[in-house]
């Protein structure tokens, strides 16, 4: 195991800007994570670990040829952009962010949700509520995203992401698949008398909704009822409660 | 309107203890709260604000009465343990934190949910969704926590917030309201097979879920359905999830 003592290492270097830098890791097509836990699930789910630096020695169950670096706790710090980093920091390769959708199933699309921790908690209601796909539209905060990642506790290793344009979320309209925008309109239909099971729905931003040019796209407007003086959910509880939708037979 | 220039003005060092220390909030029976947003439902809710310290005017729509105090945004800061505190902070009086909950009902009980943030989350959906009572037992964060307040978005005054012992728990169950455990046991019911909309449901921490005295105390178990490899939801999205099926006719 190679030990790094400087924080200009050229792995030092190339790490800490994963974690502080989407650009970055777009051109790079990789990511930084955080903890041993998380390690395990990039294993056991076949996410390619381009690298490991510990401080902490290497895990027993590690598979052979995945590169581990030693390193002090300081180096590790500096490399994280998390407040209290653990003795892993590792990087991972992305996979792709398009894609083709499939013509048919439920699929949660998010625009401009833009804080991290709430994509990171709707990747993770998806993943376990067995929602295959969760769509990024707009100016969504970056899923791979150190804050988002540690909000997905794993599910960043077993949930489908795609990021598509306006272009691509209008196919997400399929023969057998309708397109549902949750909006607090006064013709919105409750959410409770729809079927969702097979629709594509799309959560907007908490304090502005969805953009004109989606609700435009949209088949229909739907909404979660609420009490009157409450204005929105949190975008993260709203989710979790059309995702549990979905997931209804 | 009075003008305080200094941070050991006694105002300020009590707003400041208010912020940052709940026994003192406890002890005093009144909390902080930060923006304009916040002011306005505190007062459209029948809050009583004690005081106000702006660094941007009195508000037009403020009743006569309330003191307020301007000063620099420096002594706000000072004053605020937010990263980015508004123009506004004030303090209001703390509801009496115990109470008797009504004898039917939905309720919902947090165990030991220790962020403010998801406390401050499933306060907000409560309330937005119509539940009447939402109960605090064991070491849940504070209600009165500023990360809290700011999470609720304003529910904080709108909902009822009861905070109870285990014996107080206990007491949730009567003839016409029985007691179900959030928990992942084999023999938990599904959560869709329930009706909750008269339950009393408790959740517990994401990580270690209930007390063992809890669940001895709970009628039965249920469980929100999850994919293999899926160990748990977020707990302000699992609490979305249960208030939603709560607010089921």
């Amino acid at each position: 195991m190679t030990e790094i003592k400087s924080r200009k290492n050229p792995l030092i270097v190339h790490l800490k800007k994963l974690g502080a830098d989407g650009d970055y890791r777009h051109e790079r097509g990789e990511f930084l994570c955080d903890g041993e836990k998380l390690l395990r699930e990039a294993v056991q789910n076949g996410a390619e670990v381009r690298a490991v630096l510990t401080s902490a020695g290497t895990p027993p169950w590690l598979p052979d040829g995945v590169p581990v670096y030693a390193a002090g706790q300081d180096i590790l710090a500096s490399v994280s952009p998390l407040k209290n980093p653990q003795s892993v920091l590792f990087s991972c390769a992305a996979p792709a962010p398009g894609g083709e959708p499939a013509a048919e199933g439920a699929v949660l699309v998010l625009e401009n949700i833009q804080d991290p921790g709430n994509v990171g908690t709707v990747l993770r209601t998806a993943n376990a509520l067995g929602i295959g796909t969760v769509v990024l539209t707009g100016s969504c905060a970056d899923p791979y995203n150190p804050k988002t990642i540690r909000a997905t506790m794993g599910a960043i290793f077993r949930q489908r992401i795609l990021t598509l344009s306006f272009d691509g979320v209008a196919a997400l309209r399929t023969a057998r698949r309708r397109l549902y925008g949750a909006a607090l309109a006064p013709d919105s239909r409750n959410i409770r008398d729809v079927a969702l099971h097979n629709a594509a729905v799309v959560i907007g931003s908490e304090g502005r909704g969805l953009s004109r040019e989606m609700l435009g796209l949209c088949d229909e407007k739907i909404i979660i009822p609420m009490s009157p003086g409450s204005e929105s959910l949190n975008a993260a509880a709203a989710a979790a409660i059309v995702l549990w939708e979905m997931a209804r037979q």
